[in-house]
């Protein structure tokens, strides 16, 4: 029997924007609007909502902003009951351009924070829920939050913050089963009033074990993203998702085809995936940025080496 | 703090082996075979030890005969704790040709088997076992055998049986965290004096995922290979697999300098990992032969219609 309250988030084209500068066209969102709209997908989100005052149009593409007519022309025309949502980052957004929910193609704004800005990320996200919005709060880098300032965030989160939602976020795809069942606890203990969510990152192949972990932990809001697109390893692969949950809502045929005609191609051009460096970077819960750069250098295969340059002693 | 009885068994060129007809070359077994004794992996698996009347070795090459001469061209000279391991398939094997142990360099036999072969499996290690090899037997196909089936099954074993391991062997890439855990618990439940085993295969990305929660469950034998190869989507990356595991005696730098080395090279030549087709079958719980021949048509990346020709209706 399947768990209604399950929502699957799609953020191909937010984390995907990640490795190619936030530059799809719209065409090309506009079939994955189309694909996830058929597959029965219950939220879509299309990158981030940043301030024009910090970063140039000449060097990011559109979904950087996310300008309502920019969605507005992806969604024109296509029957669809997915929602749609924008990311903002603490720090990085001008909250003058979010117009009221009803006066935009959005529906739900997700604030990734870290846990130490969570008192910034609480204000947003309750600014935004007055505007009426759906709002979720996305914890990154949890690997790495002390777990006294994590408690601290959560207790804030349920007691100050009009979120329905708080993500655990596996920024450095370091997590396990048993430390992915540790966290779903933790913010069940305390979220006594709001719905657990799942980010894998896909360094260790674990995004869709881990994700599976929590869904048995009862998080009830889980991330995918189209054959696993996404910064460094990429996320959890959504046709896995879609192929392990069993809601008769969705149908797995659209992703499938969208990913031989768009994926595939794409993916030839563009790297993501399990690549060693990701799987080091991700066993030793560091970010990835390391690792991005290797594949840009002439050392890209050298993995002993990389290794050994990551754990090199000299920190005492 | 690790446990000492987790025993990691390498089947790189056994399972490798599948997709080139066995036939890797003496130089490259003998990178291998360094690898995994300067990273101190427990055992290495060469191959199977079939019949020469059943297969021509005009057609395959040496590691689907494993003779012990050629497994003692790549020891020679190289310091190593690591065991040596064959693998035989009921109804394959001329039990003639295995030596008495003390005359081989083979330290274990793994005995490959249908739950419904199970008499037959016992008969071939309890030959083995009084040969004086270690033995296995492993339970192919798991995902779709029987209850009642596997209960006989185990229950024999256990009575009957020389064999100090029984593995679960998830053939189709189709199981979760969750059956995973069943058939752990089950196997410890009736395998009273004899240690579980786990081998993975990975066209769900589970293979990592299925070994880490067959250890939370108390298997102590895990099989991995070198970046995943293995038929159709591969296995359970060795690398992950000693990234993941805390006992001192481990070494993953040894395992990366190999994939730079041989194992990028070779993928470029022959194909494996996360590819679609393999990932339909898995979820649908079917063997992978309809995707490798799919990946060998015009149609390879044609998802949607490979999805929907196995999941067509007809069978009541």
């Amino acid at each position: 029997m399947y768990r209604e309250k399950i929502k699957v988030l799609d953020c191909t084209i937010r984390d995907g924007g990640l490795i190619n500068n936030h530059d799809f066209d719209i065409r090309f969102v506009r079939e994955v609007y189309k694909a996830l709209s058929a597959a029965g997908v219950d939220y879509m989100e299309f990158g981030y909502k940043n301030s024009r005052k910090l970063f140039s149009a000449k060097e990011f593409g559109k979904w950087k902003f996310c300008d309502d007519e920019d969605i507005n022309k992806v969604i024109d025309g296509v029957e669809s009951q997915t929602k749609i949502s924008v990311m903002v980052d603490v720090g990085r957004v001008d909250i003058e351009d979010v117009k009221p929910a009803q006066e935009s193609p959005v529906d739900m704004i997700r604030v990734a924070s870290y846990a130490k800005d969570i008192d910034k990320a609480i204000f947003l996200v309750n600014h935004f829920a007055e505007k009426g919005y759906e709002t979720t709060v996305n914890i990154m880098a949890i690997s790495r939050t002390l777990d006294t300032e994590l408690n601290e965030a959560l207790v804030q989160l349920e007691k100050e913050s009009k979120a329905t939602v708080i993500y655990i976020v596996d920024s450095f795809g370091a997590l396990y089963q048993e430390t992915t069942e540790f966290l779903v606890k933790k913010y069940k203990g305390i979220l006594k009033t709001k719905e657990v969510g799942m980010h894998g990152h896909n360094h260790q192949q674990l995004a869709f074990g881990n994700t599976i972990e929590a869904i048995i932990h009862d998080a009830n809001f889980v991330d995918g993203t189209i054959y696993g697109i996404g910064r460094a390893a990429g996320n959890c692969p959504l046709e896995l998702l879609i192929g392990f949950l069993k809601n008769p809502k969705f149908d797995i045929r659209p992703i499938l085809e969208v990913i031989s005609k768009e994926f595939i191609p794409l993916r030839n051009k563009i790297e993501w995936g399990y690549i060693i460096p990701y799987a080091i970077t991700g066993m030793l819960d560091e970010h990835p940025r390391t690792a991005m750069a290797l594949r840009k250098s002439d050392k890209k295969e050298d993995y002993r080496e990389f290794f050994e340059s990551l754990t090199a002693p000299g920190l005492e």
